[in-house]
């Protein structure tokens, strides 16, 4: 059963609970983030509330959820709700306040979050996914979890106009790819891991940081944290997409041209069951 | 009396209508539209109209609410407030939907609406503003007027921070000066008025194509649509911002460098008086 939750109190999916001049609502002026839930409990949660805290700072939304609290009502949410396998959504706007620009001199953040099942593609990581080019015209601080979300909106559209499974955006003044429209993007070329570094114009994915702060290194892969160009990335030899909902989804297509023999790579494929193992050993089983 | 309007019924402003799941509260997917009202009248609805259709269209929001509709609501939201000076919001979003980044297959729009008291800062007019500069990090499509705000809320946070009265963005990889963080920005030098030229890196002002297509020819001033840099802005002879809200507002300072004498400028004032006869001739009065 979904469930949801406003401002300190559980309720329906569909209840009405938010005002007009909730800045969420005018401004998309919040943060977000969503949670992987397996066999009930939530993976890497502790990454996803420290990612939280720094995109409230930068937009300087004050702090007023302590982590233990997010954590309760994470499990709560879990437990009222039945589901063992979904995704967690959470989000904070700067809260209420008479429509105006800048920052309102005495504001309450406001918290929503909704729980619902899902359950990851598996035949996409079995298969791989075909995902077009576009370009990212998004703002400079995608480095930001935040509410803004209309370039990323447009640019997972564009792969749906085209009965495609996802989208590799592209800066257009440097020629060079960032991520997906919601997932880091890496390729594999003569056996080197490649991804864009972290910088502005990127978020610092979850799923990205396992593979490279703890995967990668004990797998024992060379990876290279440095920007390539839609042309490079066409003729690697291997391409895989990660987020929370992907995982490690192999890219087999891109822009019409097939990466390596179409087919998902080696190093791709080792990488997703060392992410499954880190999940069983977190969760206690991938289900 | 400040009042509000969701999906088909006037609210009162601190109502709960809103769902968790509306694409406007998760996505900031949505348009908007501010206008002026005077005397009891709007001024200039029927712009501010023609620019949220191109805005939908631009976002591939389905158009639900007819023009006579949308002016209609703003009729009744004046004689229900009996406000006589003020301010129509309006927003219309993609409308509830289970979260997912692309368009949802079928979804109803929401309009919402607010209306309230407020006057034209006539003492900034009179005297001018002090602006800060501040890197135009906004994403690339600022000529649709979406609720995807970050970057102007930021920037006009910028000038408050300063204590300043506005912010004035530029591109930092051309160095040239695009707009505020809601208004447009003209300077003048030499006699010639000066503006960024209509792209999609600025917003389509109702207030900058008044004076554009309007005002500027009929007082017979020489209008170059054409980027510049803050440099060229500081050594300027006038400076000054529209917006609905501003009308036109003198700019005297920018970046801590006096503009010209640092009073507002003689053909600065003969646009701002021949606007105020324009909204005298649609309104009736100026208040």
């Amino acid at each position: 059963m979904e469930l949801g939750f406003f401002d300190g109190e559980f309720i329906s999916m569909e209840e009405r609970r938010v005002q007009l001049e909730d800045r969420g609502y005018q401004f998309g002026d919040g943060i977000y983030e969503a949670t992987h839930v397996y066999n009930g409990k939530c993976f890497a949660l502790d990454r996803h509330l420290a990612r939280c805290r720094r995109s409230l700072r930068e937009l300087r939304i004050p702090i007023t959820y302590m982590d233990e609290e997010l954590i309760a009502i994470h499990e709560d949410l879990i437990k009222k709700s039945g589901i063992k396998n979904g995704v967690i959504y959470f989000q904070i706007t700067r809260g209420v306040a008479k429509r105006s620009h800048a920052f309102p001199e005495s504001v309450v953040p406001l918290l929503s979050m909704t729980i619902r099942e899902s359950k990851t593609n598996t035949k996409w990581q079995a298969e791989g996914i075909s995902c077009t080019l576009f370009e990212d015209i998004r703002w400079l601080r995608c480095d930001i979890k935040t509410l803004n979300l209309l370039g990323n909106v447009l640019a997972k559209q564009a792969s749906h106009d085209k009965n495609l499974q996802g989208t590799i955006q592209y800066r257009k003044d440097t020629n060079l790819i960032t991520e997906g429209s919601s997932s880091n993007f890496f390729v594999v070329k003569d056996g080197v891991i490649w991804t864009h570094p972290i910088s502005n114009l990127i978020l610092k994915g979850v799923t990205r940081s396992i593979l490279v702060e703890e995967i990668i290194p004990k797998l024992g892969y060379t990876l290279v944290e440095k920007a390539f160009s839609p042309e490079f990335a066409r003729y690697a030899d291997e391409a895989f997409a990660t987020s929370t909902s992907l995982e490690v989804t192999p890219v087999v297509s891109l822009d019409g041209t097939t990466i390596g023999d179409g087919k998902p790579g080696e190093i791709t494929k080792a990488l997703l069951a060392s992410y499954h193992e880190l999940v069983k050993k977190e969760c206690g089983a991938l289900s």
